[in-house]
């Protein structure tokens, strides 16, 4: 179908804040076989909303509103739309309800101010009541309109949630089935997995691929629409192996799956641990591993050695080393992982230092150098890796690839497919 | 001035490309006076062009469309905006002979190609002569339209050096005022700061107030506009008094601040140093710091004691102290700080300890407690803090506050504010 993403914030038309949210549902409603006519991005104004979704309604099959649904005073969306579409404003006592039992933990003040989160046009319903911000739909025009909020995260989980399937039981009495799995992939860059996997793309006019870099990762989408289940099954069964077999171990998983999720599972299936000493990276490493539940499990914790004198002081590298070969450089960051493996009894220990910029590069060893060590209880290995980008970007590719080391290690693969 | 942003290529209505350029525009025009009405996104396709194009002239007083300006034959911009707006194509000889100047290093058939990119609407004025891609303006119906590539490199610096400057010489005898601040504020929540403000809203309609959750902060934008630059910042700075006052020390900085950064000059200033312990925040107070450039010359590192071995290992903290308080406990905070600051020396250790969560929690001590140590010369202060989120977002909250304490006690301030 045509659809039309119109994002609604002050925050987003003075240039406060980068709109992600029409992007994200841009390349997902389109890997769902959508295309979108427009994505309008305007102000928390009533009218100027009023009109954009009236216009949208002429000339598009469904909209998406992301933003202004949220309690404060300037959030207009839910007005507007009354008033736009002659839906008087009606209490709804059930989300109301859902609202208050998430709400329970908040101050006085602020439960108050939850009700106005209950009042939406007539007609409105829910997409979702278990989620903390419920979003909702109406159909105006005969055509469905989806209103979710305007965070980021609330918004991406109730698009994917909700509205693709919503839209695909939508478009048809014979119901176009939709089969969709999104392939998390990590050390290609979009345009090589794009050469991968282009002999697969147009074969079919009921199979899509999509590309979106999610930095410092690509997520690859397999869309398959047809008119039955049992054909879309048939044709996803296929198509799923051969992306499985081009994208080979850079894919280090699917759906919702993520790095350091998929390393710590490796970790505590095997009953084994990992330690981090972190240079270039500051801690972000040790911090992505800690982002997931239970994480302590098989993290003990880490040095951030930023300065060298952490270095000799906790990990043991010895001056003679930094002396001789540099603060960066494949010996001192194999010293550093074996002190962070004598340090504290792991099994694994991973350890990064680099050049993160703008400045401290040389001819030799410009900005995005850097070193990896990994030190197990058999030996201890090094890696060099030369990243580009800005500042955070180094810290992001060299976080990440220490994480896919340390995965490829565990599952005795070799080191081939990078090209970072 | 009121203006519209037109972004066109199908690699953005596509969701296969994040759309940052019109993100650009928004801020640099918004900080140069202008209002945006609308940001538009929409695909190479001749007719929505024109009829987007259409659409702003009636209600902008000017308009910058950006993309679909190149040589391939997908580029359709040009071709648009010559039939909507009833101007021939036209050859211009002059950009054509820059272009080839320009081009000399491509291969044969690039050259070619590049012809398409001197026939412009008629009454097109290039931009920048100098620059790779021209970019071209024109005057329709009084009011004027900026053509820019769609490169992101090559737009913002259009946009930049002739965009804004043409548009201050267009504006002439000030037509419209426009005069806006972001607010950062930190430690409370976006209800709280709506509630100390609301009385500052509605009195005066040149004046409006917008609340932007940017978790873990939230951003505040005051925005006055006036016929006069004397009147909108006579009223700006009475505005601007009551804001700062009533956002008190909870706001940190302003405009393009982060605390990390404001944080890191306040350490720079002084010529002090920190180091950091963290357990529950596992590095994220780390790498937050180590993102600003020249954070070495007052971060020296820190130690990720994840499990209570690291604790007693490399900060010393006793085992009795863990045995008899706990691991979240105050005295661990203090323990750890004080730790930090025997094994570096370093003037300022923040320790942070808590239960991130989903488990973990008990009835004393529930998921999101949070207790804080920072070792400074003269004496060490605990701090103990209820969370609530999920473990992300108390990791988040924790590692942000953890930051706001050491910048409170740099500058000398209470902790009264805070109410997370």
């Amino acid at each position: 179908m045509i659809g039309e993403i119109i994002a609604i914030g002050d925050e987003l038309t003075s240039g406060s804040v980068l709109n992600t949210t029409s992007y994200f549902a841009a390349s997902h409603l389109f890997a769902a076989g959508h295309e979108m006519l427009a994505m309008t991005t305007i102000g928390d104004d009533p009218e100027v909303i009023g009109r954009t979704l009236q216009q949208a309604l002429q000339r598009a099959d469904f909209i998406v509103v992301t933003g202004g649904l949220g309690p404060t005073t300037d959030d207009l969306t839910n007005a507007a739309v009354s008033s736009a579409l002659d839906r008087p404003s009606t209490f709804y006592p059930e989300i109301f309800k859902k609202i208050q039992a998430y709400g329970t933990s908040l101050p006085t003040g602020q439960q108050l101010s939850l009700e106005k989160l209950a009042w939406l046009p007539a007609g409105a319903h829910a997409l979702h009541t278990e989620a903390k911000m419920a979003g909702y739909f109406l159909v105006q025009d005969g055509k469905p309109i989806f209103f979710l909020p305007g965070v980021p995260q609330e918004m991406k989980d109730l698009l994917l949630e909700t509205v693709i399937t919503r839209l695909a039981v939508w478009e048809g009495e014979a119901v176009r089935q939709v089969r969709q799995k999104v392939y998390k992939v990590v050390g290609l860059v979009e345009s090589e997995i794009n050469r991968k996997l282009a002999h697969l793309e147009g074969r079919d006019p009921r199979v899509r691929i999509g590309y979106y870099p999610v930095f410092p990762e690509v997520h690859v989408s397999l869309t398959v629409t047809g008119p039955s289940s049992q054909e879309v099954e048939s044709v996803f069964k296929k198509y799923d192996g051969q992306m499985a077999s081009f994208l080979g171990d850079c894919c280090y998983g699917s759906g919702r799956d993520t790095l350091e999720g998929v390393v710590g599972s490796l970790l505590a299936g095997r009953g084994q641990t990992v330690a981090v000493a972190e240079s270039c990276t500051g801690g972000l490493i040790a911090h992505t591993l800690t982002k997931i539940a239970g994480s302590s499990a098989y993290f003990s914790g880490g040095v951030v050695a930023y300065s060298d004198a952490l270095k000799e002081r906790l990990l043991g590298v010895s001056r003679e080393i930094i002396l001789r070969s540099g603060a960066v450089s494949a010996e001192t960051a194999r010293a550093m992982a074996e002190g962070m493996r004598r340090v504290t009894p792991v099994d694994h220990a991973l350890a990064v230092t680099g050049i993160a910029g703008p400045s401290g590069g040389s001819e030799d060893k410009p900005v995005g150098t850097v070193y990896f060590g990994l030190a197990s209880p058999d030996k201890t290995q090094t890696y060099l890796f030369h990243f580009s980008g800005e500042r955070t970007q180094v810290q992001a590719l060299a976080s990440q690839t220490a994480l896919d080391l340390l995965r490829r290690h565990l599952l005795g693969l070799d080191n081939g497919c990078r090209t970072v």
